[in-house]
């Protein structure tokens, strides 16, 4: 890197993280059906797992982009193993009934109190998808031509929170 | 699975959306020489880039699970095209001065308004990390001894963001 190593970065990756992952990430969403419809048929993500807990009244929807021809196992125990070993899984939140109440039920994050900012999707063809994310009426944060960054944009999901879409080829507007 | 599939879910992963990856995850921190004390020493991320905008007074680091031996790019549009492409990236955003602060600067999404959750970082050996955790003083939400689900615990990073641990590996306690 181009400049020093800042303070706080430990000087070597220790013995005893080897094999850790990062796994997911949760957001809690209003409306199953609004996200899941957002974040598979307008991202692309494919949902590999859902758990239910009727007495606690929510419900987890796993979702992650998986290699053409993935076999997701069957088995519940089994699934949760092979899961736990991939990276940049999205976990969906559920609480049953937020769906009926008014309004945004959420809070994403970029208006005070701050913290969570945002995820992040890199698409090879940043051109083509922001112009399909138009063309399926999806919200713009921030298009590209927006702003002083003209090579990312930002699109909201069903409960407003921002989704970077960056290029992951070499590209200059 | 053994649910039916949810309402909104596509039927179909749509072409358009080939080569997306769910590349990063956002979080803003009061103070990043903690953070990345806590991201690399205690979690074993790596530092894979920073990105200083001094006139708007903020910077941005990186961090990623890299398989030992990897080398990162050292020109900068070689190395943002190489982080384009890698799922689960954690970027931690750093307003310049906000460690200057009294008290806690961000909020966590866990109490209200509430909106995102956590992030999960899974381990081969999650009695094993506990304990470490333990040893190296670091606050956990939830031991795994805590509440009904003795398989996973919370532990909470300087800023509060709780990150959840679970194990890749078959595990009943």
């Amino acid at each position: 890197m181009s400049h020093p190593i800042p303070a706080g970065v430990a000087a070597h990756v220790p013995a005893e993280t080897t094999g850790f992952v990062f796994n997911h990430t949760m957001l809690r969403v209003k409306d199953p059906t609004t996200s899941l419809d957002f974040y598979t048929r307008v991202l692309g993500f494919s949902l590999i797992d859902q758990r239910h807990f009727d007495e606690a009244a929510f419900s987890l929807y796993f979702l992650a982009y998986l290699p053409a021809g993935t076999r997701i196992p069957a088995d519940a125990g089994e699934r949760a193993v092979w899961m736990a070993k991939l990276p940049a899984l999205l976990e969906l939140t559920h609480n049953h009934g937020s769906e009926d109440q008014d309004g945004a039920v959420y809070h994403n994050g970029n208006s005070e109190p701050r913290g969570f900012g945002h995820i992040c999707v890199s698409v090879p063809d940043i051109e083509a998808a922001c112009a399909r994310f138009e063309q399926l009426e999806v919200p713009f944060q921030k298009r590209l031509s927006d702003g002083r960054m003209k090579s990312i944009a930002f699109i909201r999901d069903p409960d407003d929170y921002w989704v970077e879409i960056i290029s992951s080829t070499p590209y200059s507007p």
